[in-house]
């Protein structure tokens, strides 16, 4: 393989991206740029590995696990090998210290090219998402295709940028007056920790997933991939891609291996706390989050878990496009993205705007207006949506008419492709943000919890004062991915940005165009700020892998 | 204060440093490069803080506190204010936003001349190290001062290199085709966590103390001192320092203070656990540092615990050198370093040298006469040994006795100047390190656990290979500062730095000169490795200054 030559200028740009911040990624988000027959190929490769055995050749199988079923009906019948870890685990370790002695540069192109390889399936990789996560095809095949290489392709930057910040060696010479000087030979070798976990999730199996699994390979970790049970196949096809450029370039394949597991068998439980497992990166429950946290000790743990996203709606100055901003965010995936806002915090008097005053009520149906629009036309409303990714959630948007006063009914909208899939339209719930509902200790009001689905709540406050307070509160005590803010008050825009700087969250100001806050971009943007409840890392930044090795200096007498 | 003509250039000479590795130090190590007076007037110095109160005008002070007594003899009769949290805690975030707001490069400077001001009143904490630690005073004026400065300014070098590895703001736009662009200004900020705890040690209060501290401050930290009860004056004149740079430089002096607790109290677990605190630098023993670990949840922890540190012992072309380069370390403050080797790993079957095959029974001979010979003569033997820093360390010494053949017996020191000074040679038993007392589930080898202090054990091992087993899980189970090898077989070489490049160790090899494998040097070596239980974090890395600020970023369009 021509490694460098093909993969050193990415990487130097890319060292380029993560420092100015600038926009850039090397994967198209466009269908049409993967070749005239890209899509028809990408459809015809996904389809033939429905109802087959998913071959992978890894050491210590003892039997077959699957059971997909797509969000959208159809069984995948896909069924995917089942480790024996006790044989897994240590033939893992075989490859390490030849991974770990081909140094920070080759892997990192190891790394370019088996993310090169899914890039260049990103059609049959879009399908695999859809059927697993179900998003609708456009955003399956953005989402999960070239922002999640991106994604990937970032982690691996920073690991390689990190590794390389301390010299391969260095000559030390220290001088001593009139005596020769003390002088020593160092070498700086960049070691693994051990095995890492990822253990991914439903929703974003590629996204949230390649983050951690290219931080931990690119510096030198073998990697077990542990696959959510209903989204096993993105992550199956990586695995196979990694395993098959591992080997090509001369390195052991078995630094990748999937472990699916058996119908509950909760084998992320008995994997994260083995030995052998030194790092974990996790997406999902806050309450298997922190069993994580407390207990993986022997590892390094990385977190995303639940959150409460807030809006902080005070005044704009462009109430129509602050509308179908919100819309467009409320909408996307149904809500099912740990991004999307869930507290729209609302002045119980009204806000200022553009077109007038506007009182709370006014606020609340424009919203839900602009929503409707968004989403009355059912072959744009499935576009968007997608369908709702489990039962729980479902069972979540069914429960939320209960909780006040609903601004906006959830819609069932017809998908004529897969008339099985269950596609909603957001509810939108009017809930009393008075402090008596969250100022307490035992504050159990609705809204701080998280709703994950297709549920917002207009929580009325007493003020922008009031809302800069609940903002803070949930930030802190519930975590929060986003949070977002419309104001055209320099002292309140000040006022949210202090409470952002202050608890830790990632804040965006007045979008009123065609970025939504529960985007973010690779290479620019972090995902998550690590330092409130959400999660206890961001992607992507030096903390999110300089603990994924350990520099070993040996040094001797020159 | 012209903190940027003074400082930046030394900043940007670190930053240098940390990247080449090369040896560099602004600060000296000869006592006479402090001034012709600088001597005098730093034993002045401290003698007029003898029988004070050390005052500080730090806000909560409920009491005074106090009681050090000099392992040296002297009680230093100073009284330290004690606060109440609940008054100090919520001070001490008063000035958080301001020193959030100065930026990486205005924290760095502010730190550097804190820093200077340390350096220039290096012989005064020298007198103040010595007698708190018991180091001699030479070791204290070195170790206690440019070597601590040196590690102090290394945090400061890493966490403002971190902190400016993202752009303070960028413009990003992302092409639409044939669409005007997707425009966004984002603006980063470098936040800090919160407030931050550090926990001094009793041997090495400015070395163990100034990189979390110094860390944490340039990432726009407060930081509470909470010194070691016995070795309080170094830390509680840094604290002070601190303060004068702050308020001069415009920032609040409560951003950095003490918390000198009352007898018994152990007000560290208190405050470990508070809410406020979240960030913790350790270092002391295992017990409270695995403590720390389980139970401050709300903090990220750094912890150097205790570890047993290795020599293994294979063969040697300079038989002289390497027993006085042992010698040397064994004897070092009385082996009261978290470096100092404690297990020597011998072949029962002898080594071969430059001087002849030497059996095991000589190798150990000729290593205890070594000892004797280094510290035959008294003045020398005071001025490398100091006194043992409290009672436990000379019991743990007068049990050593009885667990094995004494090779060496440990012999009372005079000190003519301080009468009451404990000063003690090391000890050095023999062992057998037959595979049967280390390899079973429950051994229980006496050299399987640490033994803090002058005693050393020459382990009969049955081979160079076993010692590398019984090196790979002493490194492994019980954790290891340093390791250190003697060897002229390139196959044995590479077998060590296997084992160390697996477990996470770092390695001394074939040191026979005037570098001793218990010693690191700033801005080139790094301290522990933060991947074997003997510490979580290395001094300094990138990973030691990342997590202690989060980037938060705030976005708007364009």
């Amino acid at each position: 393989m021509q490694l460098t030559e093909t993969h050193r200028p990415t990487l130097d740009r890319a060292l380029e991206a993560i420092r100015s911040r600038e926009y850039w990624s090397p994967h198209s988000e466009h269908p049409k740029a993967y070749g005239e027959t890209g899509a028809a190929d990408g459809l015809a490769a996904y389809q033939a590995l429905l109802g087959t055995r998913f071959e992978l050749d890894q050491p210590g199988t003892d039997g077959w696990t699957g059971g997909e079923v797509s969000p959208y009906g159809p069984e995948l019948g896909i069924e995917y090998p089942h480790p024996d870890i006790e044989v897994l685990l240590p033939a893992m370790r075989a490859g390490m210290a030849a991974w770990r002695e081909a140094g920070p540069e080759t892997r990192a192109l190891v790394c370019l090219e088996i993310l090169a390889r899914i890039s260049a399936r990103t059609h049959e990789f879009a399908h695999a998402v859809m059927h697993t996560s179900g998003q609708a095809f456009m955003m399956a095949f953005q989402a999960g295709g070239p922002h999640a290489q991106d994604r990937g392709l970032e982690a691996v930057t920073y690991a390689y940028e990190e590794q390389t910040r301390t010299p391969q060696s260095a000559d030390w010479s220290k001088p001593q007056g009139k005596r020769d000087p003390l002088e020593l030979r160092k070498v700086f070798t960049a070691a693994p920790r051990g095995i890492a976990l990822l253990i991914g999730c439903n929703t974003f199996p590629t996204w949230n997933g390649y983050p951690g699994l290219f931080a931990s390979l690119a510096t030198g970790n073998p990697v077990l991939v542990k696959p959510h049970p209903r989204a096993v196949l993105p992550l199956a096809l990586t695995v196979r891609i990694a395993r098959e450029v591992l080997s090509e370039a001369g390195f052991d394949p078995n630094l990748v291996a999937l472990a699916a597991e058996s119908p509950g068998e909760g084998i992320a439980k008995t994997l994260a706390v083995r030995p052998e497992i030194r790092i974990i990166d996790y997406t999902g429950s806050t309450a298997f989050g922190d069993w994580l946290e407390a207990n993986a000790r022997q590892a390094q743990v990385y977190t995303e878990k639940a959150g409460v996203n807030t809006v902080v709606i005070d005044s704009t100055g462009d109430y129509k496009g602050m509308l179908s901003n919100l819309a467009f965010s409320l909408s996307l995936y149904s809500g099912q993205m740990c991004t999307t806002p869930q507290n729209l915090l609302i002045p119980r008097d009204g806000i200022t705007t553009d077109a007038g005053p506007k009182s709370y009520d006014e606020v609340v149906a424009d919203i839900a207006a602009s929503v409707s629009g968004l989403l009355g036309d059912d072959a744009r409303a499935n576009a968007l949506l997608g369908a709702l990714v489990n039962p729980d959630v479902r069972a979540r948007l069914d429960g939320a008419a209960a909780l006040g006063e609903v601004a906006l009914p959830s819609r069932e909208v017809v998908n004529p492709d897969f008339p099985d899939a269950v596609v909603r339209t957001p509810v939108i719930v009017k809930l009393d943000g008075a402090r008596k509902y969250w100022e307490g200790a035992d504050e159990e009001a609705s809204f701080m919890s998280e709703c994950f689905g297709p549920v917002s709540f207009a929580v009325a406050v007493d003020s922008t004062t009031d809302a800069l307070d609940l903002l803070r509160r949930t930030v802190r005590e519930k975590g929060a991915m986003t949070v977002g803010a419309y104001t055209t008050s320099a002292e309140a825009e000040r006022a949210v940005e202090e409470v952002c700087l202050e608890e830790s969250a990632q804040l965006s100001l007045n979008l009123t165009g065609g970025v939504y806050v529960n985007q973010t971009a690779a290479f620019s943007d972090f995902h998550g700020s690590g330092g409130n409840p959400a999660a206890n890392a961001a992607l992507c930044d030096g903390a999110f892998v300089s603990n994924r090795f350990r520099m070993v200096e040996i040094r001797r007498q020159a």
